[in-house]
């Protein structure tokens, strides 16, 4: 009976990360294929050919625990050294997924963070508390809208901007997909949408706020920042799976006025559990708020899923603040009830394409998007 | 009908970058689903909802063609404006995949890079026929071994690295897991392992060279590939989906005589085809070898898939060297023959964890993969 199996007693001097993952597998084999992901993600050799003592005891993945799930999965945990990780965010995701990755048979669903990675990582700056501080709101949910499409030059992109704020929406973040291309140039972008809300922010009196999308490598990354900065901006929307989670996290670091929105891009979500990967993993690497895909709109995560994925990103966590879930993706106005009694005030809703539809009388449709957040409950 | 539909005719101004998906879908809805994911991955709104002709004409993506594959799985090719990359690997991946990665019944099976994005990428500085040079082997296969456990001090891992180069192997590779950890720094592995290799190397005649495994943000990458060249080495290890896609590609460019062999950690294959992200974008943004699983190992690549791979990294591609591909995973010297008969010559073999279980007999096992290989044919 593998169930319940717990590995062979081994002395550690470390409290281990722990790493869970649901495995297709029949009963009589998942006690092997456990000690083959955990050998995978920690020496990526067969541990009988090890004769260090050392690296046997404390680096050699140990099989924690296996529960069945039914359907033919199985939970399996596997404790991993925290010292391979080095504690840098790539390293951390090679060491939970790396190799595992390319096993279609395996899922990352979830991993224990012991105290050390809380402290080597510290996760947002601003979180929940710091987005509803900069927008002067105490306790409701926040609104969200989406500039786009890319292919406008600076001045209709800023346009858009500036009704969008005129409607006295919260946040206005880039389209993931507005970089720095030759039609609109990040900086010339930036600056006019920078002005563009802050011009219609001064009539609202609303503190709405711009968050242009950050892109390239590190380099690139910190010229953006800097740019960002003296436009007198303090957001911005990043995709971690696209930059990669280094250069995500160094910026986070070097950057504590500044709070960080995270798209989920690349996120592979078929593989690693978005609950995980957006709510919790993105969060401990610095996430103030995390999109991701709402049920029932473009993408196929249910509700349950997104009820995990927004309870993760607000779980207690010592010393780590709580991240705002956006669930978004083909929302629109008619939801907004139904998404705030289903994700409770502790959110912020971003409703994108739906709203640039109302083309003149876009300002309207987001003082009514405003609106109905304001007023639910 | 929709199969073999194609859009309605819009002018353009560019050469189309060319998106291939696998989507599983029925014969009725392909069509609208195609268009969904033509805009998915470009403006990312309603079209219905866009009145700018340049946008329209320009960057809306485009279905081009749908094809019917059997088993409820079609082929559509979206064209997407080159320009909506920027030419920036992070983007590129961003356009051709970004959102449409969260979708599971949608497969990224193939991109055709117009010549733009030869001439801003520009593929391997050295390829295949610089790694064969390295090791002066004129036309036969290459062969490769890991460095591994990781846990292990730079001392023990040096003397693991010398056995390896005693037995005439070309080239070793950090395993992928060793990175700049408390137990194994990274100058201090460097310097030892590359001083063993050259001690054992010159007392063979074989110039092995040994390929250490490079990560963290742009700044680490930076310091440890000043490391590598100081340490008279011209080979390095990365896992680009790890590290990201722009800083990998900066690597590249800012290091014209390194080599670099790539690691699939973390490339999510199931979602991607490996032929289009190990074969083919790593060699755009310029891998000279590329490690995947082999058929028959630890991995589940069919060989049909393997073959492609190795094809699509070897494939004629007016100024893009050839990229080396590497087959790996569970790989012993027994399949030696087998593995040459199925991928020729223009492969570089790599044997990790079998040769190391020989122990004290490395040198010798290590021997006789590099004798089998000289053999073959």
């Amino acid at each position: 009976m593998p169930f319940g199996y717990r590995g062979p007693y081994i002395p550690t001097m470390t409290v281990r990360l722990v790493a869970h993952y649901h495995v297709r597998s029949d009963a009589s084999s998942i006690a092997a294929r456990a000690e083959a992901i955990a050998a995978e993600q920690s020496v990526e050799m067969p541990v009988s050919a090890i004769d260090d003592r050392t690296v046997l005891d404390e680096i050699v993945g140990r099989v924690e625990s296996i529960g069945e799930l039914g359907d033919g999965q199985f939970e399996v945990r596997i404790g991993l050294a925290p010292s391979t990780t080095g504690f840098e965010p790539g390293q951390l995701l090679n060491m939970l997924f790396g190799n595992t990755s390319i096993q279609n048979d395996v899922m990352l669903a979830d991993a224990d963070f012991p105290e050390a990675f809380v402290a080597a990582f510290k996760g947002p700056h601003s979180g929940l508390d710091g987005l509803r501080t900069r927008v002067k709101a105490s306790s409701r949910a926040l609104t969200c809208s989406a500039l786009k499409p890319q292919g406008l030059p600076p001045s209709d992109l800023a346009k858009i901007a500036g009704q969008l704020a005129a409607g006295g929406i919260d946040y206005i973040k880039d389209d993931h997909g507005l970089a720095d291309q030759s039609y609109s140039r990040f900086k010339d972008r930036v600056t006019a949408c920078a002005d563009a809300v802050a011009e219609s922010s001064a009539r609202t009196g609303v503190a709405t706020r711009y968050l242009p999308s950050v892109s390239g490598n590190l380099d690139s990354l910190r010229q953006q920042m800097r740019h960002v900065i003296m436009s007198g901006l303090d957001a911005v929307l990043i995709a971690p799976m696209i930059v990669g989670l280094p250069n995500f996290h160094t910026l986070v670091r070097e950057n504590p006025d500044i709070a960080f929105m995270t798209h989920p891009a690349m996120a592979g979500a078929a593989r690693i559990a978005p609950s995980f990967l957006l709510g919790k993993l993105f969060r401990l690497l610095g996430a103030d708020a995390t999109v991701f895909p709402n049920f029932g709109g473009r993408f196929a995560y249910s509700p349950e899923e997104c009820r995990r994925l927004a309870a993760t990103a607000l779980a207690p966590w010592p010393s780590i603040r709580p991240t705002v879930p956006v669930p978004a993706g083909g929302m629109s106005i008619e939801r907004v009830d139904e998404m705030l009694d289903f994700y409770g005030t502790d959110v912020m809703l971003l409703i994108g394409g739906s709203l640039l539809a109302a083309r003149e009388r876009l300002s309207q449709e987001t003082a009514r998007f405003v609106e109905a957040v304001r007023r639910h409950g």
